[in-house]
Formats: structure tokens, C-alpha cells, sequence
């Protein structure tokens, strides 16, 4: 089943210990569709300006991603300049421009309005019901939200939680959301307030899944070297909404193991700079760290129990 | 097979956003005898002073651990302040008497030197080779440290490392061992230091156990309530070295099973004050939150697969 994604395109200038890039690929819809096109069919919803390159145009068209929903408008692209902390959980925004992003009011293809997965990227809660608005009988609707809206969009924000199924958002956001200090408590706060799962994305500690009759929890991955963190959390989004489309449902055991391709994805994401990591992958490399991370996670696992 | 452990006995008075107690019966080896006695028979090595409560000897005694080496010398217990912060992962010592533990100099009991399993909890280095040189033959010898002998008795701990077979240290303490930010690499710069087995203590985040073939991430049962973290590192050890010594043996299955009952008897201990949360546990708590445990943290559980 296919997938529609609303969210950013951009230029990123991304800087970290390890270096830095200028202009380079980034946003939302490219992290999460590059991460889905392992799984299952996805179209993207989008603007771009007139100095998006024909280069990265390709870059996703080569991968089976379906762009005809990435409008080309006058002027520039979004771009977003960051710098990371040696503790890579935090980071400056060094500026923002959102360009042909300002005034963007997505309209869907006629096959996108058929959609049965639907993700709204981390953009505002009234552009994201917009979305929303115009897919006639999704099957699930996963959403991302952050900080930027919980404080000065909580209306819309919450008119929108109970019409989707999944939240994503990250410890901090979730705290925020629920007014609860602790991270159980904001959970099952948040699943109150209407999706069926929440999904609190904890950087480099990993991910807690809620759900009503379940809760899941999963480290990250660990690596050796991070090297830019940016996208880890669409590629997370879209390779665990990738993995519900390919099966097409929402078993608790669907979800966790959604869940854990979506750390796989994040996990070589972050060992590159821009979408350097999940745009040249494997389908071989994902199995095998995925094996790695069953392995790395498991208390009872065949293999330790012979002994 | 059983398990001798020393450590300290001491009196805490605690302070955290749930209250304060003062004088609770406290100390590494405490908090890992009560642990420990689950699985496998224990016995502590440790100093108290003329103070020493009847009621806490009993509190031992009744639950079958081996006091006979926790000897009562002239002066007052090793006492502890501290104090959390809302964040439980910082706190302060407000005072320090180490008491009679001042110049306990450890000697075991006969059938104590025939132990094969050892626990050195976090003191000198060279008070932990002390008593190690007084073990005729362990089978396995587990210890914890801390930042205060890392810089002060460093060489002293690197004489330590390669006669151990087991250390426990949290995070920091790894990084500052190592010199590695990444945990990764303090992990495994660890082992070629000299123990076979690592555990990284993360608090709230979880296990990390590095072996020579492999490694294990495990995040932390999530509560709902944390009292009191005092104890939770020990009561982790106790029930890690408690199920080694009652499987008698290292394979990778019984490390981890190890590892994920050290974490259910670490959930318990912070729920409560003082030693409160593990004094009074039952068995089939333990074996409720085990389950409960394998289940929250399982990717493939067969619940979830039969969807």
C-alpha cells in the first residue's frame, strides 16, 4: 500500500565536530521518503524553488520515490542552517528561511487523495489537517510534531490528535505536550488526548513506544562515530511507516518491528552527513543490521540459549 | 554456589522531591546482599560501629544472608547525606563519615576464602586486591568503581582490572576510564583493560554489557514513580551476580538474564526509600516484573508474532 508524505524539502548547512556541509539535501519529506522507498510506494508533498537541482531531483526519481507532488514555485528553497553541540542532543539554529515554504498550501494528486498511509512531517498543525483534509479514507495517519507548535499552535495541535493514529515526538516535546515530568506518565497522557500509539523518539537512548494494551522499549543502535543527527527522526518515521504499509496493519507485533527498522534506518542516517546514509544504502545492509539489532536487544534469543 | 561481597554498611540520611529519611540502613553492601539473596547464598565482608541497629542485624539475618563477617568495631557506622535533584540523575553529598570504615582492613572468614564467587563493591582498588588476594579460588570476580578512584587510584585500578573477571561502572565513570566520549569506544577500550565482561550503568536509560563477542543493550523498566535511586547500582550487581552464582555459569544467556533481573531489582529498590523497595520483595514480584520486562523490551515476542 502507498504511502503520501507531507513535509519540507530543503538545503541544509549542517555543521558538527565532524565537519560540515553547505546546501546539502534535507527536510522532512526527503529523510522520510528516502527511508519509505525500502518498504512500500511513496509520494511526496512539497515545494521547492526554482534553484532545486536537478541532481537531487533525480536523486529521488532514481530511487522510485514519486515526485510529481513536489512543486516547483519562484524563488528559493527552503533552507535551514544548524549547528550541533559536541553533545549532539543539542543544537543552534543558525538561521531559517522558509522561501517557497511560507505560503505553501499543499494540494494533493487525485491518486494521493486515495492514499491509505498518510505522514504529516513536522509543519504546522492547521497545514497538517489541510493534509489531511483532502485524503478520503486513510487507513492510518501518522504524525510528527515539535516544541515550535505544542507552544504556540496547542489549539490546533489538539484538534488534530484525535483524527491520527501515531504521534511522533521526542522526550522533550512529550513532556511539554503533557505537562508531565515523567516520560510513562506523558505517554499514556498523550495517548489520552487521541492517537492509539505515541512514539517518544530519546536520541541516542533509544525509543518508547505507547500504546493502550502495551508499551515498547527499545535502545538506539550504537555506533562508533554519529556524525550528523539531522533527519534521524523522519528517517525513523519513515521507515517504521514503510514497514505498517508493506504489511498493512498495525499489529502490536507489526508496530515493534516497525519500530525497529525505523531505529535501523535512523541508525545510518546519522553516519553521514545530509541524506548521505539512507540515499546510497542497501536493502542487504538494512537485514543485516536489523539481525544485528534483534541480537543486540534480545534477553532470550535462540542462539544465547543453547549455550 | 555462593557469594561473598564486600562493602560498605552505612546509615543514609536521603533527600529527594519525595521526602527525606535519616539514618536508613544503607550501603553497597546492603543493598547488594538483599539483591543477591534471591538467587544464591551470600555472605558480606563489612565494618559497623557500636550503633548498629539490632533491627537492621535482623533485617539480614531473617532474609538468610551470612552476617558473620560484618564485623562491629568501637565508633559510630559510615554515615551518608546526600541530596537529589529534581533531575535524580545529579546529586550532592552534603557529608561523608567514614567511622569505623575509616581503617577496616577486611579479613574473611575461612569458608569465605573457599568462595567462588566475588563482589568487590565500589572502595579503594587496593582494598578490593586485599580482599581478592584472600579468595583461594573464584570462579568469577565481579567489581564496581567510581570517578573518585579513577582519578585519584588510577593505577591502582589498572593493576585491579585484569584479575577481574565482571566490572560495573555508569557512563561518566566509563568515559573518564577510557578517555572515550563515545560509549562505544569506552566500552570496548574497557575490555582490553582487562575485565571479560563490562556493564555500563546508564540510570535511567539502561544497560549497555560489553563482552569480546558481543553486546547488549537493554533500557531501564520505565516507572512511573522513582523515590530514591540510592542503591540501585548495588541492588543491580546483587541480582546480576545472584543469578551467575545460581546458574554457575558466563554463558551469553546467563549474562543477560543476569543483566535483565539486575535491572527488575533495580526498578524495585528506587521505588522506596532506603532499602525498602527490596527488603520486602516476594518472589513472584520478582518473576511478575521479569516477565513484564522481557515483554516491554521484545521484538519478536511469541504474544506479538501470532497477531
Amino acid at each position: 500500500m502507498s504511502i503520501v508524505a507531507v513535509g519540507t524539502i530543503g538545503y541544509d548547512t549542517v555543521e558538527t565536530a565532524h565537519g560540515k556541509v553547505v546546501g546539502a539535501l534535507g527536510g522532512s519529506a526527503s529523510y522520510f521518503a528516502l527511508a519509505a522507498r525500502f518498504f512500500a510506494p511513496v509520494s511526496i508533498v512539497a515545494a521547492v524553488g526554482r534553484d532545486f537541482r536537478e541532481e537531487d531531483r533525480r536523486l529521488f526519481s532514481d530511487r522510485g520515490i514519486d515526485i510529481r507532488g513536489m512543486v516547483q514555485r519562484d524563488g528559493e528553497t527552503f533552507r535551514w542552517h544548524g549547528r550541533y553541540h559536541e553533545d549532539l542532543n543539542v543544537r543552534d539554529t543558525i538561521s531559517l528561511e522558509l522561501n517557497v515554504f511560507a505560503d505553501f498550501m499543499p494540494e494533493l494528486l487525485p491518486d494521493q487523495r486515495r492514499a491509505d498511509y498518510v505522514f504529516l512531517a513536522n509543519i504546522s498543525p492547521e497545514l497538517q489537517a489541510h493534509v489531511l483534509a483532502q485524503v478520503a479514507s486513510p487507513k492510518i495517519v501518522a504524525a510528527d510534531t515539535m516544541n515550535h507548535w505544542i507552544e504556540n499552535d496547542r489549539a490546533a495541535l489538539m484538534r488534530l490528535l484525535p483524527r491520527i493514529n501515531i504521534l511522533t515526538l521526542n522526550d522533550e516535546e512529550a513532556r511539554m505536550l503533557s505537562g508531565e515530568h515523567n516520560l510513562l506518565k506523558a505517554g499514556r497522557a498523550i495517548l489520552k488526548m487521541g492517537p492509539g500509539t505515541v512514539l517518544v523518539k530519546r536520541g541516542e537512548y533509544g525509543v518508547l513506544q505507547f500504546s493502550k494494551d502495551a508499551l515498547f522499549a527499545v535502545p538506539a543502535y550504537p555506533l562508533e562515530v554519529v556524525v550528523d543527527p539531522t533527519g534521524a527522526g523522519d528517517t525513523f518515521a519513515g521507515a517504521f511507516m514503510g514497514y505498517l504499509a508493506r504489511k498493512g496493519g498495525t499489529s502490536e507485533a507489526i508496530l515493534r518491528a516497525g519500530v525497529v527498522y525505523g531505529c535501523v534506518l535512523g541508525s545510518f542516517v546519522v553516519e553521514q552527513f545530509s541524506v548521505g546514509g539512507v540515499a546510497g544504502l542497501a536493502w542487504d545492509t538494512i537485514e543485516s543490521r536489523y539481525r544485528a539489532f534483534l541480537e543486540l536487544t534480545d534477553s532470550h534469543h535462540p542462539r544465547w540459549t543453547t549455550q
